[in-house]
């Protein structure tokens, strides 16, 4: 029944500078495959029109339409992907390997996550959501699926996150070099297993992330440094357009 | 390297009432496989001392041994257990399939279990924990090690639900009813897939206890009606002692 799917086109619906988008960009450049791509304009609500709604009812980026199949859930599509083009592999042979990176994948979802929105919508929605009326706010907010999303754009449309916030925050992402530096001891490659898999995939975003708001973070974990170095040298760093956050929707895609 | 650990013996630290120890339970249930069972006693705060955290990190049932392997995160284990236990399967074959029955049990674990805890805390631990002093609290608290479970010991020694959030966590609890029977209406039989998955014994914890605290839901429901019934007559659904909530620990023994 799959095999009539690997033929399929996929078309993903996603934000260049979302990390769950960049997730599943960057298993789409492991595995070789190419999308077309729709960008869904966060600022102006698209995630939370009908149309997206029912595409991902949860109403966050990404989605990935694969022929009249429709997916969502970033860690649950990169393993669709791998089950359907199972080379190059982007999970571990062995199944207790797996059982740590499924783990990892969801603390990072879990834990990281929240945190790292945080800086993430200061920079990139606060400037224009403090000028929305209450009205326009309220009528925003009652479009949104979920009530930790809603509580999300009301704080940074109303009460911004506080200097004191962003810095637990930090204190919460730096968990994720610790963590990682301590799996990376095993054998200082990767962080579950004997290959790049969805792990170091999902971790990269963040990463990415952390070096830009706290460069000098990194260097206290020699082995997440060179594995940073080591992953930015892939071909599906630069395929992916993992690139700065500041970076326009238009410099991303004239690279 | 997985072939060495299929004769390996389980440990199963759990709590015979907790809904991710009655996954797992479930899960060793179909496989035909035994394991040596380990009561965590969650009232004394077994889950939170140094020699259950050093197995697993997060403070909570289940934890699952499997030679000198260490397994926790109940819908990690399910998929583990069904790698190397392959026959019979509990994931459906095809890989879309997959992706729904993962994201099915994820919006479980995130939206259905905090709206379970409200009652099964209340019912379980409210009694005994509101007789704690301010300082034994204290103590207890600062050993927890994630933010959300801080929250409901606080709430449930200091705080007890309402009956208005009670309310509001059952209307939640029965949007698992509704999910089910759109989905079990693609062919009245599993949740996803052609046969029971992870996805239907990651629900029946939760049915079980929707069924007991509100006993007149499920008529409302026909696929999910004759879903249960199917369910309860397996072999597994008594073997992993799914009882009643009120049972005592003896009595779920003496079955």
């Amino acid at each position: 029944m799959n095999k009539s799917y690997v033929g399929q086109p996929f078309i993903l619906y996603h934000g260049w500078r979302s990390s769950a988008s960049r997730r599943v960009r960057l298993c789409l450049a492991e595995k070789g495959l190419s999308y077309e791509s729709r960008l869904v304009n966060m600022l102006k609500g698209e995630q939370h029109s009908p149309e997206y709604l029912s595409i991902n009812p949860n109403g966050v980026v990404p989605a990935l339409l694969h022929g009249d199949r429709v997916l969502y859930e970033s860690s649950a599509i990169a393993e669709y992907l791998d089950e359907l083009f199972p080379e190059p592999s982007i999970r571990p042979r062995d199944a207790y390997d797996r059982l740590v990176m499924r783990n990892f994948v969801r603390w990072v979802d879990d834990y990281c996550l929240p945190r790292l929105i945080v800086f993430n919508w200061s920079q990139a929605m606060q400037a224009a959501a403090t000028q929305w009326s209450d009205r326009e706010l309220a009528e925003r907010i009652a479009r949104v699926p979920s009530a930790s999303r809603k509580e999300a754009w009301t704080r940074v449309a109303r009460k911004p996150y506080s200097d004191e916030e962003k810095a637990d925050a930090m204190t919460g992402l730096l968990k994720l070099l610790e963590k990682m530096q301590a799996m990376l001891a095993n054998d200082h490659s990767w962080i579950v297993g004997e290959r790049l898999s969805i792990a170091d995939l999902a971790a990269i975003p963040f990463v990415m992330r952390i070096n830009e708001l706290n460069p000098s973070a990194i260097a206290n974990f020699p082995f997440v440094e060179s594995w940073w170095n080591r992953v930015r040298q892939r071909p599906s760093f630069s395929e992916a357009r993992i690139c700065a956050f500041t970076a326009t929707d238009a410099e991303v895609e004239a690279l």
